[in-house]
Protein backbone atom coordinates (compact mmCIF):
# COMPACT_ATOMS: atom_id res chain seq x y z
CA UNK A 1 0.00 0.00 0.00
CA UNK A 2 1.64 3.25 -0.99
CA UNK A 3 1.39 6.06 1.46
CA UNK A 4 -1.77 8.48 0.10
CA UNK A 5 -2.22 10.97 1.52
CA UNK A 6 -5.57 13.26 1.18
CA UNK A 7 -6.05 16.55 1.74
CA UNK A 8 -8.78 19.13 0.52
CA UNK A 9 -7.74 20.36 -2.58
CA UNK A 10 -6.70 24.37 -2.77
CA UNK A 11 -6.50 26.37 -5.95
CA UNK A 12 -2.75 25.91 -5.82
CA UNK A 13 -4.04 21.97 -6.40
CA UNK A 14 -5.93 22.71 -8.69
CA UNK A 15 -3.44 24.54 -11.01
CA UNK A 16 -0.99 21.84 -10.68
CA UNK A 17 -3.70 19.08 -11.62
CA UNK A 18 -5.26 21.27 -14.38
CA UNK A 19 -2.91 19.80 -17.16
CA UNK A 20 -4.21 16.38 -16.54
CA UNK A 21 -7.61 17.18 -15.97
CA UNK A 22 -7.29 19.10 -19.54
CA UNK A 23 -5.93 15.46 -21.02
CA UNK A 24 -8.70 13.74 -19.33
CA UNK A 25 -11.76 15.20 -20.91
CA UNK A 26 -9.58 16.25 -24.01
CA UNK A 27 -9.76 12.09 -24.71
CA UNK A 28 -13.61 11.88 -24.42
CA UNK A 29 -13.13 8.70 -23.44
CA UNK A 30 -15.16 8.78 -19.92
CA UNK A 31 -16.08 12.00 -18.59
CA UNK A 32 -19.26 14.05 -20.01
CA UNK A 33 -17.51 17.34 -19.85
CA UNK A 34 -16.76 19.85 -22.41
CA UNK A 35 -13.51 18.63 -24.49
CA UNK A 36 -12.01 22.43 -24.29
CA UNK A 37 -13.63 23.33 -20.93
CA UNK A 38 -11.75 25.98 -19.66
CA UNK A 39 -9.79 26.55 -16.82
CA UNK A 40 -12.35 29.06 -14.80
CA UNK A 41 -15.02 26.88 -15.98
CA UNK A 42 -13.52 23.73 -15.15
CA UNK A 43 -12.84 25.07 -11.55
CA UNK A 44 -16.12 26.39 -11.34
CA UNK A 45 -17.29 22.27 -11.70
CA UNK A 46 -14.81 20.56 -9.76
CA UNK A 47 -14.27 22.92 -6.85
CA UNK A 48 -16.76 25.47 -6.54
CA UNK A 49 -19.96 23.82 -7.13
CA UNK A 50 -19.44 20.47 -5.26
CA UNK A 51 -20.14 20.23 -1.17
CA UNK A 52 -16.19 19.06 -1.34
CA UNK A 53 -13.42 18.40 -3.21
CA UNK A 54 -9.90 16.31 -2.08
CA UNK A 55 -6.62 15.21 -3.60
CA UNK A 56 -4.64 12.77 -3.36
CA UNK A 57 -0.65 12.98 -2.99
CA UNK A 58 1.85 10.56 -3.19
CA UNK A 59 5.06 10.76 -0.21
CA UNK A 60 6.57 13.56 -2.23
CA UNK A 61 3.69 15.67 -2.49
CA UNK A 62 2.96 15.33 -6.16
CA UNK A 63 -0.95 14.94 -7.18
CA UNK A 64 -1.82 11.71 -7.92
CA UNK A 65 -5.75 12.36 -8.59
CA UNK A 66 -8.20 14.55 -6.85
CA UNK A 67 -12.37 13.64 -6.46
CA UNK A 68 -15.51 15.67 -5.89
CA UNK A 69 -18.34 14.80 -3.68
CA UNK A 70 -21.27 16.69 -4.15
CA UNK A 71 -25.57 15.85 -3.46
CA UNK A 72 -26.85 14.28 -6.54
CA UNK A 73 -29.82 16.11 -6.67
CA UNK A 74 -31.83 19.05 -3.87
CA UNK A 75 -34.67 18.73 -1.76
CA UNK A 76 -35.86 15.61 -1.35
CA UNK A 77 -33.19 14.19 -3.28
CA UNK A 78 -30.23 15.46 -1.14
CA UNK A 79 -29.56 12.40 0.65
CA UNK A 80 -27.58 10.26 -2.10
CA UNK A 81 -24.63 12.14 -2.91
CA UNK A 82 -22.38 11.82 -6.41
CA UNK A 83 -18.61 11.85 -6.79
CA UNK A 84 -15.91 12.12 -9.78
CA UNK A 85 -13.09 10.87 -9.81
CA UNK A 86 -9.71 11.57 -12.12
CA UNK A 87 -6.22 10.06 -11.77
CA UNK A 88 -3.08 11.58 -13.21
CA UNK A 89 -2.57 9.32 -16.23
CA UNK A 90 1.64 8.54 -14.74
CA UNK A 91 -0.71 7.35 -11.32
CA UNK A 92 -2.66 5.28 -12.82
CA UNK A 93 -2.27 1.25 -11.42
CA UNK A 94 -1.18 2.30 -7.97
CA UNK A 95 -4.97 1.88 -6.54
CA UNK A 96 -5.39 5.54 -6.36
CA UNK A 97 -8.74 4.95 -7.68
CA UNK A 98 -9.92 2.61 -5.16
CA UNK A 99 -8.55 4.45 -2.88
CA UNK A 100 -10.47 7.81 -3.91
CA UNK A 101 -13.53 6.08 -3.96
CA UNK A 102 -13.10 3.82 -0.51
CA UNK A 103 -12.23 7.59 1.00
CA UNK A 104 -15.24 9.51 -0.52
CA UNK A 105 -17.78 7.04 0.88
CA UNK A 106 -15.97 7.57 4.41
CA UNK A 107 -16.59 11.65 3.92
CA UNK A 108 -19.88 11.18 2.22
CA UNK A 109 -21.07 8.80 5.66
CA UNK A 110 -19.76 11.71 7.80
CA UNK A 111 -21.96 14.63 5.68
CA UNK A 112 -24.56 12.47 6.77
CA UNK A 113 -25.59 11.20 2.51
CA UNK A 114 -27.25 7.70 2.74
CA UNK A 115 -25.92 6.71 -1.27
CA UNK A 116 -23.56 7.39 -3.12
CA UNK A 117 -24.74 7.51 -7.41
CA UNK A 118 -22.77 7.82 -10.41
CA UNK A 119 -24.58 8.94 -13.43
CA UNK A 120 -22.77 8.49 -16.24
CA UNK A 121 -20.35 5.60 -16.17
CA UNK A 122 -19.64 4.88 -19.60
CA UNK A 123 -19.82 1.57 -20.12
CA UNK A 124 -16.55 0.64 -22.33
CA UNK A 125 -14.71 2.41 -19.38
CA UNK A 126 -14.10 -1.70 -18.12
CA UNK A 127 -11.27 -0.64 -15.65
CA UNK A 128 -13.74 1.65 -13.85
CA UNK A 129 -16.85 -0.51 -14.03
CA UNK A 130 -15.26 -2.95 -12.64
CA UNK A 131 -13.61 -1.58 -9.73
CA UNK A 132 -17.06 0.61 -9.10
CA UNK A 133 -18.40 -3.20 -8.89
CA UNK A 134 -15.96 -4.49 -6.45
CA UNK A 135 -16.15 -2.07 -4.14
CA UNK A 136 -20.15 -2.65 -3.46
CA UNK A 137 -21.57 -0.57 -6.43
CA UNK A 138 -24.23 -2.25 -8.48
CA UNK A 139 -25.49 -1.17 -11.85
CA UNK A 140 -28.86 0.30 -11.60
CA UNK A 141 -29.57 1.42 -14.97
CA UNK A 142 -28.23 1.66 -18.48
CA UNK A 143 -28.69 4.19 -21.02
CA UNK A 144 -28.64 3.71 -24.74
CA UNK A 145 -25.79 5.26 -26.58
CA UNK A 146 -25.31 8.16 -24.00
CA UNK A 147 -21.81 8.93 -24.34
CA UNK A 148 -20.58 9.64 -27.81
CA UNK A 149 -16.80 7.74 -27.31
CA UNK A 150 -13.78 9.38 -29.34
CA UNK A 151 -12.62 6.20 -30.34
CA UNK A 152 -16.08 3.82 -30.36
CA UNK A 153 -18.70 6.15 -31.18
CA UNK A 154 -21.95 6.51 -29.12
CA UNK A 155 -21.53 3.90 -26.18
CA UNK A 156 -23.56 3.24 -23.51
CA UNK A 157 -23.66 4.75 -20.07
CA UNK A 158 -24.41 2.89 -16.58
CA UNK A 159 -25.91 4.71 -13.57
CA UNK A 160 -24.20 2.77 -10.51
CA UNK A 161 -25.81 2.85 -6.63
CA UNK A 162 -24.36 1.97 -3.54
CA UNK A 163 -26.05 2.56 -0.45
CA UNK A 164 -23.71 3.87 2.32
CA UNK B 1 -58.49 18.95 -27.55
CA UNK B 2 -58.16 21.74 -25.90
CA UNK B 3 -56.49 24.79 -27.78
CA UNK B 4 -53.09 24.73 -26.12
CA UNK B 5 -50.74 27.54 -27.25
CA UNK B 6 -47.19 27.37 -26.70
CA UNK B 7 -44.71 30.04 -26.37
CA UNK B 8 -41.40 30.98 -24.98
CA UNK B 9 -41.58 31.91 -21.43
CA UNK B 10 -41.49 35.47 -20.22
CA UNK B 11 -40.37 36.38 -16.89
CA UNK B 12 -43.86 37.71 -16.70
CA UNK B 13 -45.47 34.37 -16.94
CA UNK B 14 -42.76 33.22 -14.75
CA UNK B 15 -44.16 35.39 -12.13
CA UNK B 16 -47.80 34.61 -12.76
CA UNK B 17 -46.94 30.98 -12.24
CA UNK B 18 -44.90 31.15 -9.35
CA UNK B 19 -46.99 30.39 -6.70
CA UNK B 20 -48.13 26.82 -8.61
CA UNK B 21 -44.17 26.36 -8.89
CA UNK B 22 -44.31 26.79 -5.38
CA UNK B 23 -47.12 24.51 -4.39
CA UNK B 24 -45.41 21.55 -6.53
CA UNK B 25 -41.85 22.03 -5.14
CA UNK B 26 -43.66 22.45 -1.35
CA UNK B 27 -46.01 19.01 -1.77
CA UNK B 28 -42.52 16.82 -2.15
CA UNK B 29 -44.27 13.86 -4.26
CA UNK B 30 -42.72 14.82 -7.65
CA UNK B 31 -39.62 17.26 -7.95
CA UNK B 32 -35.92 17.17 -6.23
CA UNK B 33 -35.73 20.82 -5.62
CA UNK B 34 -35.80 22.51 -2.21
CA UNK B 35 -39.29 22.42 -1.20
CA UNK B 36 -38.64 26.45 0.14
CA UNK B 37 -36.70 27.40 -2.99
CA UNK B 38 -36.72 31.37 -3.79
CA UNK B 39 -37.78 32.89 -6.41
CA UNK B 40 -34.51 33.67 -7.96
CA UNK B 41 -33.71 30.64 -7.23
CA UNK B 42 -36.16 29.19 -8.95
CA UNK B 43 -36.11 31.28 -11.75
CA UNK B 44 -32.28 30.50 -12.50
CA UNK B 45 -33.32 26.32 -12.51
CA UNK B 46 -36.32 26.88 -14.69
CA UNK B 47 -35.34 29.65 -16.73
CA UNK B 48 -31.81 31.05 -17.16
CA UNK B 49 -29.92 27.39 -16.88
CA UNK B 50 -32.14 24.96 -19.58
CA UNK B 51 -31.42 26.07 -23.21
CA UNK B 52 -35.26 27.01 -23.53
CA UNK B 53 -38.31 27.04 -21.50
CA UNK B 54 -42.26 27.12 -22.68
CA UNK B 55 -45.32 27.79 -21.26
CA UNK B 56 -48.74 26.50 -22.24
CA UNK B 57 -51.80 28.63 -22.63
CA UNK B 58 -55.47 28.16 -22.89
CA UNK B 59 -57.62 30.12 -25.01
CA UNK B 60 -58.30 32.85 -22.53
CA UNK B 61 -54.33 33.36 -22.27
CA UNK B 62 -54.49 31.45 -18.97
CA UNK B 63 -51.23 29.38 -17.84
CA UNK B 64 -51.60 25.71 -18.32
CA UNK B 65 -48.21 24.75 -17.59
CA UNK B 66 -44.38 25.06 -18.37
CA UNK B 67 -41.73 23.18 -19.30
CA UNK B 68 -38.04 23.32 -19.47
CA UNK B 69 -35.51 21.40 -22.36
CA UNK B 70 -31.69 21.33 -21.72
CA UNK B 71 -28.93 19.06 -22.89
CA UNK B 72 -29.07 16.39 -19.70
CA UNK B 73 -25.08 16.25 -19.93
CA UNK B 74 -21.69 18.25 -21.78
CA UNK B 75 -19.45 17.49 -24.10
CA UNK B 76 -20.09 14.13 -25.28
CA UNK B 77 -22.96 13.59 -23.62
CA UNK B 78 -24.73 16.90 -25.01
CA UNK B 79 -27.16 15.11 -27.68
CA UNK B 80 -29.44 13.63 -25.01
CA UNK B 81 -31.61 16.28 -23.66
CA UNK B 82 -33.46 16.29 -20.52
CA UNK B 83 -36.93 18.10 -19.47
CA UNK B 84 -38.49 19.03 -16.71
CA UNK B 85 -42.66 19.82 -16.94
CA UNK B 86 -44.94 20.93 -14.46
CA UNK B 87 -48.96 21.78 -14.80
CA UNK B 88 -51.04 23.94 -12.78
CA UNK B 89 -53.31 22.12 -10.10
CA UNK B 90 -56.01 23.69 -11.73
CA UNK B 91 -54.82 22.08 -15.22
CA UNK B 92 -54.74 18.84 -14.34
CA UNK B 93 -56.48 15.89 -16.30
CA UNK B 94 -56.88 17.90 -19.45
CA UNK B 95 -53.52 16.70 -21.36
CA UNK B 96 -51.44 18.98 -20.77
CA UNK B 97 -48.56 17.28 -20.16
CA UNK B 98 -48.53 14.81 -22.89
CA UNK B 99 -49.23 17.96 -25.37
CA UNK B 100 -45.80 19.85 -23.07
CA UNK B 101 -44.01 16.43 -23.87
CA UNK B 102 -45.26 15.90 -27.53
CA UNK B 103 -43.99 20.13 -28.15
CA UNK B 104 -40.66 19.00 -26.08
CA UNK B 105 -40.02 16.57 -28.16
CA UNK B 106 -40.40 18.03 -31.30
CA UNK B 107 -38.04 21.36 -30.14
CA UNK B 108 -35.60 18.71 -29.37
CA UNK B 109 -35.01 17.59 -32.32
CA UNK B 110 -35.31 20.70 -33.86
CA UNK B 111 -32.48 21.59 -31.45
CA UNK B 112 -30.34 18.86 -32.85
CA UNK B 113 -30.89 16.42 -29.86
CA UNK B 114 -31.57 12.49 -30.58
CA UNK B 115 -32.55 11.37 -27.55
CA UNK B 116 -34.17 12.55 -24.54
CA UNK B 117 -33.65 11.59 -21.02
CA UNK B 118 -35.41 11.69 -17.40
CA UNK B 119 -33.19 11.44 -14.40
CA UNK B 120 -35.37 10.98 -11.78
CA UNK B 121 -39.05 10.18 -12.27
CA UNK B 122 -40.46 9.29 -8.87
CA UNK B 123 -42.03 6.01 -8.99
CA UNK B 124 -45.00 6.28 -7.19
CA UNK B 125 -46.32 9.25 -9.61
CA UNK B 126 -48.36 6.40 -11.22
CA UNK B 127 -49.82 9.02 -13.99
CA UNK B 128 -46.42 10.10 -15.05
CA UNK B 129 -44.55 6.98 -15.25
CA UNK B 130 -47.68 5.70 -17.48
CA UNK B 131 -47.45 8.79 -19.48
CA UNK B 132 -44.39 8.71 -20.22
CA UNK B 133 -44.71 4.94 -21.10
CA UNK B 134 -47.54 5.71 -23.70
CA UNK B 135 -45.57 8.42 -25.23
CA UNK B 136 -42.16 5.71 -25.89
CA UNK B 137 -40.08 6.30 -23.13
CA UNK B 138 -38.72 3.26 -21.54
CA UNK B 139 -37.57 2.68 -18.12
CA UNK B 140 -33.82 1.88 -18.60
CA UNK B 141 -32.92 2.56 -14.33
CA UNK B 142 -34.24 2.70 -11.43
CA UNK B 143 -32.26 3.75 -8.32
CA UNK B 144 -33.32 2.41 -4.98
CA UNK B 145 -34.92 4.73 -2.67
CA UNK B 146 -33.23 8.18 -4.11
CA UNK B 147 -36.84 10.37 -3.50
CA UNK B 148 -37.86 11.24 -0.05
CA UNK B 149 -41.37 11.23 -0.83
CA UNK B 150 -43.80 13.44 1.64
CA UNK B 151 -46.57 10.79 2.38
CA UNK B 152 -44.54 7.63 1.19
CA UNK B 153 -41.00 8.18 2.93
CA UNK B 154 -37.84 6.70 0.70
CA UNK B 155 -39.07 5.76 -2.78
CA UNK B 156 -37.39 4.97 -6.07
CA UNK B 157 -36.84 6.70 -8.93
CA UNK B 158 -36.78 6.04 -12.48
CA UNK B 159 -34.48 6.75 -15.42
CA UNK B 160 -36.31 7.13 -17.95
CA UNK B 161 -35.15 7.35 -22.19
CA UNK B 162 -36.18 7.70 -25.72
CA UNK B 163 -35.16 8.07 -28.62
CA UNK B 164 -35.84 10.75 -31.03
Amino acid sequence: MSAFTFTPMSYADFKTFWPAFQQIVAAQETYAIEPDITRDDAYRLWFISPRTTFVVKDATGGILGTYYLKANAAGPGDHVCNCGYMVADAARGKGVARAMCEHSQQQARELGFCAMQFNAVVSTNDVAVALWQRLGFAIVGTVPGAYRHAQYGDVDTHVMYKAL
